[in-house]
């Protein structure tokens, strides 16, 4: 049978059934799915395809799915460090922001950031700024997944000034993009304290009608809530639910000031949490209780945060951070095994963006999202359990080749749809502008 | 003039002053010590070299100090993941060395590890293993930096059956290599539940004889403050004051079980923490209060701990890891800034090792030491601040070239000391073996 391509494999870790390595494996691919995963030797037998790679050093996966980016804001990567989150925002941030966002910085932040992602096996990022649109067309231009936040946020920039063109100019972006095969959109209500009680109601009736994800940070520091009790006499989440937001739609970022007697309801509302345990841990805002959330059936998926605060978008390096924490937090080295770190990094991930019945693991019918790992290195041998290794041994630099629908997007370390040293110069261009005004302050 | 090396790079970072980036300079080298830090064009004129490198893309930094590891358990890297200390210990590690470990064990693993570590800028090691001899003898074959301990531990092993044997033997080791420039030694006591008072009491007098440090771990869990109390009637800390072993030549290993309250008697007596941030998460151990520590004078150093447990020995990841979870732990987002991290993974480390008159940062007449890092890629631009971006934004595979006394180890990423097939070879062979036993166990 003539089919697009075939990929064999030393091992092949579908995540679906968890905890499962197939060796010498392959994969078969046509028209951007995955047709099935057999033993090398049947699929010689049984597939002619136009391409075919032989990675005996490799292991494949599920493409990661980063559930939190901010990807234009890599321009920033450095710009302040070492700061707590309100000084960051207030005093660094949003004022770079104010000076700096245009349609241009959020093409070429976000080229730089898809370009990193792409080079560390991430296949779908979820992401939240402003000029939403551009996001979008750089990730179709490149040919990486996304789910583009429309964001609303109560403070003007250079993309809306109200809430009201906010939510306008995102159901265009909706609009436009509601056919594409690799953009969904979400919307992305900045944070509760930045969107008022009319604009989140409207946005959960909204969400709704046009049956997309919210994608929010919520309860990302003790100061938000202290905030939230003074200003509206109610704790963030009980101020959510009130507003009907609280469902199986909402992507909750950060999630790090949950008291553990609200386990229960969280997991009854069915709400995802995005665990950024590295973004947390450099804001100093405070631990996620990811055992615990996951022991009562909350979905809780990954993200990297923007590189402005984490300071890379690197998924490799938040998987492992994640299944490390977890064990501390909860005081159990058995909590989130290597396994699970990695099911949090994909399917996890494709599951609270509602689309993992297309991606999140390898299964026959969903999408050819793949990463390819080298594991012959010093770093990563011996080898007595591939998932293991690649969860805590292996950086993103071992990331060789990916694909997105069936098409290859790095090819053995190299960007097919990107040209790196156009990328640099213009993120080194950007920088020369962006520091030069800082120095001037 | 004429002299041996001069290395000129976009960025040298001496570490001492701390925060200090000198841009466009180069080192020149002698006899394997640093001569001095200049301009590259002053160097250009009164310079000239046998050996000149331009290293236009990289930072230079000290080559990294690891202050705690177990080097030759590189071989079991994966074998049993996720589980809590003293099941991974009793149930998986005791009985695999009861089974393998040998002077040819000992050989093969350090020198995996030791590969490791210089392709990661690792300068300096400080180990604690069974056949210190052996592991002595690989670092000097390869050419790099070693405190090699003098193990004592209250469990037979291929090595030495009593405490006595193991006293005796490691003092015939610290004999033979007293007079090598590369290999220092230190009495390393495994941990206060393994070794009897007698032994500690015996070795804090022998330490002061011969002027070597202490290496051990120290209140690594409650399990272990829970079983002095129960056995000794006293905390750790408290029997090892009684000792005599409570003063700066103890480099005490992961100390996560501090007493708020008794931190300013730590910093009092001098001692040297060795935080192991990611071991003590990956074994759910408890948190270091490594702010606070540093806030009281204490000298906090870093270590990767055995990459059995870790499960690397990647300092880049160590002071990374280090520098988020300190933040988290403190509550203060402000707390260790990169610079700070960059000196634990360096000049702190010489100091608790009592060489930082020879090595741990960039001065005239220290020894070079010294670790290249390429800076010019997607994963670390933009480029506002070089220390940032080395702590939070760069992987050990960005280092390129390594020198230990001036003498080059990895040069453009390639190992001038030890065959990287060899090693790998090796280490599966072993691998084929351990994996084979496990499973008919």
């Amino acid at each position: 049978m003539q089919i697009d391509t075939v990929i064999h494999a030393r091992w092949v870790i579908p995540v679906e059934p968890e905890g499962v390595v197939y060796e010498n494996h392959a994969i078969a691919i046509h028209d951007g799915r995955i047709l099935e995963i057999l033993t090398s030797s049947a699929a010689n037998a049984k597939y002619t395809a136009d391409a075919i790679y032989r990675l005996d050093r490799h292991a494949l996966i599920p493409g990661l799915v980063n559930c939190h980016s901010h990807a234009a804001m890599n321009l920033f990567r450095g710009l302040a460090d070492d700061l707590p989150l309100t000084d960051w925002l207030k005093n660094y941030m949003w004022p770079a922001e104010e000076r700096w966002v245009s349609p241009e910085f959020v093409r070429d932040g976000t080229r730089h950031a898809v370009a990193e992602m792409i080079r560390g096996g991430t296949t779908c990022f979820n992401d939240m700024y402003f000029f939403p649109e551009e996001t979008a067309q750089v990730a179709v231009e490149v040919g990486i997944r996304a789910t583009v936040g429309l964001i609303i946020i109560d403070l003007p920039s250079a993309w809306a000034k109200t809430a009201d063109e906010y939510l306008v100019k995102g159901e265009a972006v909706h609009d436009a993009y509601r056919h594409n095969p690799l953009i969904n959109t979400a919307f992305a209500p900045h944070a509760p304290y930045t969107v008022s009680d009319s604009s989140l109601a409207h946005i959960g009736v909204l969400a709704e009608e046009l049956d997309i994800p919210i994608h929010m940070h919520v309860l990302e520091t003790a100061g938000e809530v202290d905030q939230s009790m003074a200003q509206h006499g109610e704790p963030p989440l009980k101020r959510l639910q009130r507003l009907g937001l609280l469902s199986p739609r909402l992507l909750a970022v950060h999630m790090t000031q949950i008291e553990k007697e609200k386990i229960a309801e969280i997991a009854a509302c069915g709400l995802n949490v995005v665990h950024a345990p590295e973004s947390n841990l450099k804001l100093a805002s405070g631990f996620c209780p990811v055992h615990e959330l996951t022991q009562a059936g909350v979905n809780v998926a990954l993200g990297t945060d923007g590189a402005a605060s984490n300071n890379d978008l690197d998924m490799f390096g938040e998987m492992r951070s994640a299944a490390l924490l977890a064990k501390a937090v909860a005081g159990d080295a058995r909590a989130i095994s290597a396994s699970k770190a990695l099911r949090m990094a994909t399917l996890n991930g494709a599951r609270a963006l509602a689309i993992d019945s297309q991606i999140g693991s390898l299964l026959p019918e969903k999408q050819a999202d793949i990463a390819a790992i080298d594991l012959l290195s010093i770093e990563t041998q011996p080898m007595y359990n591939p998932i293991s290794q690649i969860v805590y041994a292996t950086g993103r630099n071992r990331v060789t080749d990916v694909w997105v629908a069936g098409k290859q997007l790095l090819k053995d370390g190299v960007l097919t749809s990107l040209n790196e040293q156009a990328v640099i110069k213009k993120t080194r261009e950007w920088q020369q502008k962006i520091a030069g005004t800082r120095a001037k302050r």
